[in-house]
C-alpha cells in the first residue's frame, strides 16, 4: 500500500513537472511571437513588392527566390529548392462585360476563371438562362440551354458556421459549371463569386472541363455578386435581355517551378518528419496575402521561433513552401512523391491555408489514439484562446502524406472574413492584421513543439518509441 | 427496482427533449441573425448618417431620436427616453502638433483627450521629458518636471492575449497623466495613443483632473504610436527639443440627454427584468461603429430577433442604450437610480461593449450557483463556435445593476482588431464585418433566451422561484 501510495505522488509529481514545462514552452513562443515575429514583414514583402504569384508566373519565381534567400538568413541545417512542372494560364487583358436593360447599358464585374478559355476576339453575346445547380440545368436540357450562357446563381448558404462548409456547398459551380453547361451546348458560363458578401469584386478560382471535346469547352467567368443581384433582377424583367462578356485568358506549356524548403535535422530521430507549410502560389487578382502567403510566412517563421525560443527537435523539422495548389496541386504531388521514394517517416504535417485570421484551433486527421493524444493537449492552448481541436480536413498540400499511423492537422483561423477576400482583387496585405497573423504562428509552433517531444502512437508493425 | 429504472428513463426523456428544444431554438436564433438581421442596417445609418457621437453633441441626440423610432417599429410593447443631464466637452478646431530635429520639423498626429483644457491660443512649446509610468514622474519631481511637457510613453504589452489586459495596463497614463503631472508644474501632457498597431492615428479618450486646482490644470493630448516613438527617437538625438502643441477644446455646461429603452413586458414574471445593452454615445473622431453603435444595434436586434423567432418572454426583456459611458457614465448611473427607486428586480444584465467583432463568448460577474447554470449551457453554443465562458468583468453600463442574486455579463468579441480603432479616426463602419457583428447578435438572444427560460438561482432570503 505504502509503495502504491508513493508511485502515485511520484507520477503526480513527474506529470505536474511535465505540464508546467510545456506550459512555460508556449507561453515563451507566444510571447516571442507576438514581440519578435518576422511573419508581418515577410507578408509586407510577399505582398506589397511581389504581389500575385500564379504559378508558373515570373512573380511566382521571385516568391521562390525571395523565400528560399530569407530561410537561408536563419540558419536553418539545410535549405533546398524541388523541382516540378507547372501549369502556367494568363489572364491577359481586364475582361469586359454588361447587359442591357430598359435601354441602359449595365457593366459589371467579372473575372475569367483559372484554366478557362477566352472567348472569341470580340467577346460573346448571346441569351441568359438562370440556374441554382445541376439538376436544374439537366432539367432544362440541350433544347433550352443551347447557344446561350449559363448563369449559375446559387449563393453561399450564409446561416453556415463555417464559411468553408458554405464554400463547400457551391463550389462545383466553379469547378465544374463550364464542363456541366458545355454538354449541352451552352456558349458560356457566369458564376455567382463564392462571396458571403454583397459587393464588386468578382472572385476567380480554378474549373475544369474534365475530358469535354475541345468543341464543347466554353468559356467561364465569375461575376460579383452585386452583379449577380443585378443580373438576376434584370433578368426578372426581360428574359430575352443579351449578356455579352469577353475575356482574353490562355493556357500555357508547362514551365518549371520548385517547392522552397527548409530543414532543421532532429538530433534523435532525424528520419521523423515533421513538416509545417503553406502554398507559394496565389491567384493573380490580389496580392495573395490571406490566400496563402499569409500560410507561407506563417510556416517559415514556426523554424524561426523554435529556433528563437532554445528549442532543440528531437525529430526533423520542416518547412515546406508548395508550389501550385491553387491551379494544379503539382507541388504537393511532388513533395509526396519524393517523400515517398526516399521511404521518409512523416509523422505530422499541418497546413496553414485558410488566411491569417485570429486562429480557433485545428482540424486533425488522425487516428483515434494519436486524436486523443492531441486532445491532451488541448488545455495547454488554454489561455490562448485556441478551443478547436476536431477531426475533419487538414489542407490540400498535406493531404498526400496521409498514412494510418500519422497525423495531418490544418490550422483553423477564424473564417467569417475568409471569403470577403478569397481569390479576389482585395485579397492585400492592410486586410492582414498583424497580431492574428502572429498569433496563427504561435499556435502552429506550439502544436510542432508538442509533436516533436512526443512523437505519435505508431499501430502494429511499428516499433514503439519511447522517449 | 422496476419503478426507479421508469423514473430513470422518464428524466433522461425529459432531459433529452429539454436539450432538443433549447438547440432548435438555438440553431433557429442563429440562423435569423445571419440571413434576416438588421444590426447591420442600422449601424450603417448610425455611423454613416449620423456618425460621432459624443454626449451633448447634435449628433447623439439624433441618435437618441433615431434609435427611437427604429425600436417603435418593431412592435415591443413599451418604448421611452429616460432624461439624463450629461457632460457636453468639445474638441474645436483640429489640433496641431510639431517638434523640431537637426534643422526639420516634423509634424506629429495628436488629438486632445476628453475632458483637457486647451492650449493658450497660440498654442504651447516646451522641453519634453519622457516617462513609462508615475513611479518615474515622481523620481524625476518638481525639479526636473516644472515648465516641461511630460511625454508618457509606455507601449501596450504586445505578449497579452486580451487587449483589454493590455490596455487596462495603460490606460492610467491617459487618464491620470495630467493629473500626475500638473501637481509637479508640467505645462502640457502628451500620451501614447492605447493602440498595439504602430501607425498615425490618435487615440482620444476620457481623461480626468480630480479634484486639482484649476492653475494646476494642464492640456492633455494622445499622440499617434508612429508619431510616440518618432519623439522618443528624436528625444535620443536631443534632449533639449521643444515639442509645440495647440489644442482647442472646450468644456460646456451639463445639457439634456436620454437613455433609450424598450420593452418586451414578460407575460409570467413581467417584474422581472433581463436587460441588455450597449452605449449611444461615441467619441467624436470616428464613427463610433465598433465602440459602441456595434453594441447598441446588436441589443436593438436581440429584442427583433426573439420576436422573429416566436420567443415569448416569461420575463420582462428590456433593450437600454446608455447615454454618457464614455465621459462620464451618467446614462448607467441614472438606469441604475431609477431602477432602484421602482424596486425592480433585475436578474440579468449583458452589454455589449467590446466591437463588433466575431463573439468569443461572454465574462460574467455571478455567484457560483448561477455561474455553474451558465457552464450547464455552454455546449449549446459550441456549433456556433462560442467557448468562452468565464467570470470577470460585465461592463461599465450594467455594472451599477449587480446584486448579490442577479448576474451581469459582457460580449466578449475577438478583441485582437478592437485597439486598432478605440477612440480613434478609422472606429469606422467598414471595419465592421456584417457576419460577425450578426453572430455576436445571435450569440447575445441565445443566452438572453436562456436566461429568460431559467431564471437566476435566488439565495436566502427571496424565495425560489419554480417556473
Amino acid at each position: 500500500m505504502k509503495t502504491r501510495i508513493v508511485t502515485i505522488i511520484l507520477c503526480c509529481f513527474t506529470a505536474f513537472n511535465f505540464a508546467q514545462n510545456d506550459e512555460s514552452v508556449l507561453k515563451e513562443v507566444y510571447k516571442t511571437s507576438l514581440t519578435n515575429g518576422k511573419s508581418y514583414e515577410w507578408l509586407e514583402h510577399l505582398s506589397n513588392e511581389i504581389g500575385g504569384r500564379l504559378s508558373g508566373s515570373k512573380n511566382a519565381e521571385l516568391a521562390v527566390q525571395y523565400t528560399k534567400a530569407e530561410l537561408e538568413k536563419l540558419g536553418l541545417d539545410k535549405v533546398w529548392l524541388q523541382p516540378v512542372m507547372v501549369p502556367k494560364w494568363e489572364r491577359g487583358e481586364k475582361e469586359k462585360a454588361f447587359f442591357e436593360i430598359a435601354g441602359f447599358v449595365k457593366e459589371v464585374n467579372i473575372c475569367a476563371l483559372g484554366g478557362s478559355v477566352a472567348t472569341a476576339k470580340d467577346g460573346v453575346s448571346a441569351e441568359v438562362v438562370e440556374v441554382h445547380d445541376f439538376e436544374e440545368l439537366a432539367a432544362l436540357g440541350k433544347e433550352k440551354i443551347e447557344g446561350k450562357i449559363v448563369f449559375y446563381n446559387r449563393p453561399m448558404q450564409a446561416d453556415l458556421i463555417s464559411t468553408f462548409n458554405a464554400y463547400g456547398g457551391c463550389v462545383n459551380q466553379r469547378y465544374a459549371g463550364a464542363m456541366e453547361a458545355g454538354k449541352y451546348g451552352a456558349v458560356g458560363v457566369i458564376v455567382r463569386s463564392m462571396n458571403l458578401r454583397q459587393d464588386d469584386y468578382p472572385h476567380t478560382g480554378s474549373m475544369s472541363y474534365g475530358d469535354l471535346p475541345i468543341n464543347q469547352r466554353i468559356p467561364s467567368a465569375a461575376i460579383s455578386t452585386n452583379g449577380a443581384e443585378k443580373l438576376s433582377e434584370a433578368l426578372k424583367q426581360n428574359k430575352e435581355l443579351k449578356f455579352y462578356f469577353k475575356q482574353n485568358c490562355k493556357q500555357f506549356e508547362d514551365v518549371q517551378s520548385y517547392n522552397v524548403i527548409g530543414e532543421i535535422t532532429g538530433h534523435k530521430f532525424p528520419n521523423e518528419y515533421i513538416i509545417v507549410g503553406g502554398h507559394l502560389d496565389s491567384w493573380d487578382l490580389g496580392d495573395g496575402a490571406h490566400d496563402d502567403g499569409a500560410g507561407v510566412v506563417q510556416s517559415m517563421d514556426v523554424l524561426r521561433l523554435l529556433k528563437k525560443s532554445g528549442i532543440k527537435p528531437k525529430r526533423t523539422i520542416r518547412v515546406v513552401l508548395f508550389m501550385n495548389e491553387e491551379n494544379g496541386l503539382r507541388g504537393a504531388t511532388k513533395y509526396a512523391e519524393v517523400a515517398k521514394a526516399k521511404n521518409e517517416n512523416h509523422i505530422f504535417a499541418l497546413e496553414s491555408d485558410a488566411g491569417g485570421f485570429t486562429p480557433r484551433g485545428f482540424s486533425f486527421a488522425a487516428n483515434s489514439t494519436n486524436f486523443d493524444q492531441v486532445l491532451g493537449w488541448k488545455d495547454l492552448f488554454k489561455p490562448y484562446l485556441i478551443h478547436y481541436f476536431e477531426l475533419g480536413g487538414s489542407g490540400a498540400d498535406v493531404g498526400p502524406l496521409k498514412t494510418d499511423t500519422n497525423v495531418l492537422a490544418g490550422l483553423r483561423p477564424d473564417s467569417q472574413r475568409y471569403f470577403d477576400h478569397h481569390h479576389a482583387a482585395n485579397d492585400t496585405f492592410e486586410h492582414v492584421n498583424k497580431r492574428e497573423l502572429e498569433l496563427g504562428t504561435a499556435t502552429m509552433t506550439a502544436l510542432v513543439y508538442l509533436f516533436d517531444k512526443y512523437g505519435v502512437n505508431p499501430i502494429s508493425g511499428t516499433k514503439k518509441i519511447k522517449d
